[in-house]
């Protein structure tokens, strides 16, 4: 393989590690392992590094025009795309868990998408985008500016349920 | 493709829009877009939600024992197969940049194979385990236990570099 390729895989790796290892802390404190726990912090956090260099290593980090476009790729393929194709094999197989799990990241892509496109319409002006402030969902990673709906519109959780970002 | 496949692409790709969309947050901060870099806080949130959510789907959460066995299992691959043959490649292409980037994750994921054995050791006896502190060098990853050395054995950083975590 090439160098190139080798990262790319790495990169996909250290991201999945990172993401693991961090889970796997919050599973070690809930069983009264604080130590544990905090070897797992310190380990997702070096996976953290050494994707970030990777991914410098692979110039996938550039101006932040280019990021959002680059986002908004990857978001439409996933909500047109991998999502869909993935809902229909999880109703083949009767499974509603799965289906659900894809439906919410689904819907919550294309309003990622939809997100990013204003953020790119603002930043190819040079501008910042005009917003104050911006909530998440954390059942299903729907995202809003400014204010909270009554209830979430992709996963049904009372708009109190939303997180700030800061 | 099955279900279990779909949710282990996803799993794949949202970990990595994770950790992209985190570093593109510091470099819209560096930029001056401080509501874009916000947006991207959010959006990386939001897909280690969907990371979550699909890796306990994939009942890839265990107990801490099981997952610090599969832990173990994947940092092994890593050191002993995957980054020595990344590490040859690079070589190959006279790419020392990417030697170094892979080097540095190889030592350090060796070192964090020998942390999860000495926590895997006591978590199988019913302890937790038995450090006072853990300190994460944040140039190449690597991870002691207790105090930092005078110079980082696998990247050479002075040790008063290093980062407690908590
Ligand atoms: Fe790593
Ligand atoms: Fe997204
Ligand atoms: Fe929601
Ligand atoms: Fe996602
Ligand atoms: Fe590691
Ligand atoms: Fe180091």
């Amino acid at each position: 393989m090439t160098t190139k390729d080798d990262a790319a895989e790495a990169f996909a790796g250290e991201s999945q590690a990172n993401r693991k290892y961090k889970i796997f802390s919050e599973k070690a404190d809930a069983e009264g392992y604080s130590n544990v726990a905090k070897l797992y912090r310190a380990a997702s956090e070096a996976e953290a590094i050494h994707a970030k260099r990777l991914l410098f290593l692979l110039q996938q980090v550039n101006s932040t025009e280019e990021n959002l476009k680059k986002s908004i790729e990857g978001e439409t393929s996933e909500y047109t795309s991998m999502y869909p194709s993935f809902i229909k094999d999880a109703e083949k197989e009767n499974d509603k868990e799965a289906a659900t799990i894809f439906t919410h990241a689904m819907k919550a892509e294309e309003v990622h998408a939809t997100n990013y496109g204003r953020a790119l319409e603002a930043v190819a002006g040079g501008n910042d985008l005009e917003i104050s402030k911006v909530f998440l969902c954390p059942v299903c990673g729907n995202i809003v500016f400014d204010s909270v709906p009554d209830t979430c519109p992709i996963c049904g959780v009372p708009g109190r349920m939303f997180k700030e970002i800061e």
